[in-house]
């Protein structure tokens, strides 16, 4: 492994937004990397469910995917584009995202993430492309 | 059109997250629907370039998508999957983002989304398919 | 325009699969690329249906955008990765396929493609992303 | 398993472009679902390479999730949409797809497919959601 889990932690949160999102990454080697996030009420996008929004789930699946390649050695310094699935409403409760490399190229690769609840139950899944 | 600039941004702004981003819906008709979001520090990706987050681009496709989709008269209860390209980085200033149906259905919806700074350079682009 | 529409088909034609598809390329400029591909029986999915299968649709919208991208003056090597939503069955008759450029870069562009039946209904449509 | 190989691979052989393509799905249970495609020189793209179109590596994409979820007892009519990435380009030889359920739902149902070549390289992936 590239990094250490302090290290990609410390890297992690530079990002205002993944500050405000209070993302923690707690394991990572070079097949997975797992990321926790705590709920805050801001997150909500349909009231009447208490739903987190889809580019809350978005958000995770792409920054995941990107720290799973750097975990793994490899280069990512930018998303070219992503893919999100969504399976479940995400109610409130902790959410924790693991991502893994499909596919660690020089110049572009692929992770693939999956977001549970608490209980791990799958509430959403997608893919990231990263230009290295 | 179904609804009313009025009625779609009250609908809007039921969500806190929305509210958080301080979105405003300023333009609708049954082909294009325009969306206004104002900077925050707090959506910050990569604080060297202030950059905003992927997630905060993807969550701009996802809801202009189906407000695009509800503007035209069309249902759309929730998102099934999303698919977002990022362009340019997306540095502070106002964003704009304008949504088109691409297919209204009984069961299933489409739309694009195109996602631009304040002097109309296109940031990210993106489609989301919705379900009534 | 880069390349003349003779230029663009002579080089569409040299793919064996194209070949086999019966391709045609019929109108092309730097904003929109029109390609015409007659019915064969081979590409049916679904005998009771009749319709195409969508790896067929798959490939119109990878290999249009691509030569929309072209047609554009832009630069396009490979297909990095493509998404598709299939909206209809698209049962026997020719298909017409619209390609355009969403973004022309000088290391990636993007273009969306939307694929018709002989009387304009939309059955496909989707975005390739390609590397110069 | 809802269905037995036998079954899945009469199925499969029922529509003419799973029969120009030359299928034979290997290995199925509920968690994953194997298919061969042997070479043939019509669904090159590029000459100069000899490699495979990417409308023919997205067919096996389309195909293989939606034969996995029925192996695995899902419900999958018809596919909504699908992404597609490309990772190498797919040289003659023979290609193997290996398919698996992430989300099996009674409406929609969501699984991933690799292609690989005969040596095991990842050649592309991608993933589909379907309808029941």
């Amino acid at each position: 492994m590239a990094l250490t889990i302090a290290q990609l932690n410390e890297r992690l949160l530079i990002s205002p937004f993944h500050q405000w999102l209070g993302l923690r990454l707690t394991a990572a080697d070079s097949h997975e990397l797992t990321l926790e996030m705590p709920w805050r009420h801001e997150v909500v996008s349909n009231p009447l469910l208490s739903s987190a929004h889809g580019g809350i789930l978005a958000a995770l699946i792409d920054l995941t995917g990107l720290y799973a390649i750097l975990a793994a050695g490899g280069v990512a310094r930018a998303t070219i584009n992503m893919q999100v699935d969504f399976h479940r409403p995400a109610i409130p409760g902790r959410l924790r995202s693991i991502g893994r490399p499909i596919k660690l190229g020089r110049q572009l690769s692929v992770a693939e993430t999956r977001v549970l609840d608490d209980e791990g139950k799958l509430l959403s899944s997608g893919r990231g492309t990263y230009i290295g």
